[in-house]
């Protein structure tokens, strides 16, 4: 089998850490590996197979030099708008996890269960879906195509490592300053808050992103543009995004609007036969999907499968699945591996 | 002005203890009170206009000999079934926190800003609703008034108070004892696990109460069932209800379908006009309702409106109260004022 050059940049990021995860636990078929990141984290090493990596920069004359054949970037939007046509333009493929890249029409927006039929050789970037969509269509894939959904309303559940390394130790800073205190204080000093908007210890953000005219913000309209973009433009979506005091795996409330009858035995077994998908549905058992059971998972699980009587044809559904995986990390590399088919 | 001989019935509980401050806050007019609660707290010393009363159990003979007129009641579904008739009998006005009472038809089911006009004097127990119940009918009446709410669909995002002090104390310990391991564990142990289904810290839990036989939990059930009874029967709620690692403040996503076209101006200045109602809705300075800012407080808090374009007259609002105060001891005190106007 062929082996190909691969680069990670944003290495030493939250989702960084986990793409080398992923292409060491999947056995992506790597011939030499590059760890990249920004001047801040040049020289810091990174495990690889049990061999120690230095952290290079990245920079316009890395990629005019490289003999990189697939780039993994997760670096932010700044980074990817200046770098990946870098890379495309040296026919390097980009595997892009900003939000940059995504609703550019002739980039292809991968969710590979679902339409790895966008790739192509001539395409060299490719854009990573938003975490909170990649799980919510993951799961509504396969329901869609045995009984179309017209309409999604979902509220979501999102863990802290969403917004990256940083907030991951924010949180972690006051939980446990709030603990110190015994819970007497509730509230952290606004000194404790930095990388997300408020407290997130023991309280809910109902903010994830910036706000946008419309006064949803762009994770809500995420959902809702990247959504039509890899399931079906003509489905409806509307979307309440909350950051809450979790640390890994995001949830989902989903509502969605059919447009035939179907049984509930219908939607189990698309499920229970959609790809990477597990059906926790045991209701008399008390089993159902949690974040702390998705944590360093690798499918998507679904759960809570009801009818909704309020509206014909509505059902709900409650979804999780690793934001660091399933919702970044692990869908890029799966991503690498249906374009390596093409290459 | 006349006052009235009170008796607090789960007085030691997380909700008893609230209703004490309140009746103290709000001041209540009282000539004489009672704290009463099972055999276990018997003797307990709890503060009122610091003044210590101990502690009595609640039996049949101290009702029987009693000359309280007014019982605020705390206790859970079996001691109100057990105890509210026996006052009731002897025309005493049991104003009960359970869901016991709630749907009988000829109890009232009473959110004074809605609907204290369901109070008689001849009617000796009253039904407090359900916590998440009260805040969402709380702030989606000023809307209904001027626009028919046709359907509500809401995600809720509860405290974990609401299970009781139990549970409070569960996702303190629990949150303790991560933050002890520095976050190297993310499970606790099942022995620490006890007040709630599941594992709170650092989680979610998609059940509160139990599941019944449509697959829909009881609180799920309560919300729309006592929405209908207090609001409007003939407005279609569906719920998915959800623990989340908070003390206190449920929060609520709620996205309702209006009968007309209605401006965001209009939605604003019912909301401002509502009662015990505020408005906070200023994203350009990041200004949203959040738990650990309603925590303590008395009026119920909404914030990101916005018109929902995936269908025609849609609005999402977020709603957040302090379930133990408006979603318990508070409304139970207000309808004590509004009863006692009647006697």
């Amino acid at each position: 089998m062929r082996k190909f050059r691969v680069a990670i940049v944003g290495a030493t990021g939250a989702v960084g850490r986990e793409m080398i995860n992923m292409v060491e636990k999947l056995n992506f078929p790597v011939s030499e590996i590059h760890f990249l990141a920004s001047h801040r984290s040049k020289g810091k090493k990174l495990k690889f197979k049990n061999e120690e990596i230095e952290v290079k920069e990245l920079t316009p004359e890395f990629i005019e030099k490289t003999d990189v054949e697939i780039v993994l970037m997760s670096a932010g939007g700044s980074t990817s708008k200046k770098y990946a046509p870098l890379f495309a333009k040296r026919k390097i493929y980009c595997i892009d996890n900003s939000s940059a890249w995504r609703m550019v029409p002739e980039v292809p927006l991968v969710v590979p269960e679902i339409n790895a039929h966008t790739l192509s050789p001539q395409k060299y970037i490719i854009a990573n879906p938003n975490c909170s969509t990649i799980q919510m269509v993951q799961a509504l894939y396969p329901v869609h195509k045995i009984a179309k959904i017209k309409r999604i309303v979902v509220a979501t559940y999102q863990a802290v490592s969403g917004a990256g390394q940083k907030a991951i130790l924010e949180l972690q800073n006051q939980a446990r300053k709030i603990v110190e205190t015994n819970f007497e204080k509730i509230h952290v000093s606004r000194k404790d808050i930095s990388a997300l908007p408020q407290q997130i210890a023991f309280n809910l953000i109902p903010q994830i992103d910036v706000f946008l005219e419309n006064s949803f913000t762009k994770e809500e309209m995420k959902m809702v543009n990247e959504t039509k973009k890899i399931l079906d433009p003509e489905i409806e979506v509307t979307a309440t995004c909350v950051r809450v005091p979790v640390i890994r795996g995001h949830s989902e409330a989903v509502n969605v609007e059919l447009e035939r009858e179907i049984s509930i035995e219908e939607i189990y077994k698309a499920i229970r036969n959609g790809e990477n998908l597990v059906l926790i549905d045991d209701i008399k058992n008390l089993k159902y999907p949690m974040p702390v059971d998705a944590h360093g998972k690798l499918p998507t699980f679904v759960g809570r499968i009801r009818k909704d009587p309020s509206r014909k044809n509505c059902w709900w559904l409650w979804i999780v699945s690793d934001n660091l995986l399933k919702g970044a990390a692990l869908n890029a590399v799966q991503i690498a591996f249906k374009l390596i088919e093409l290459l």
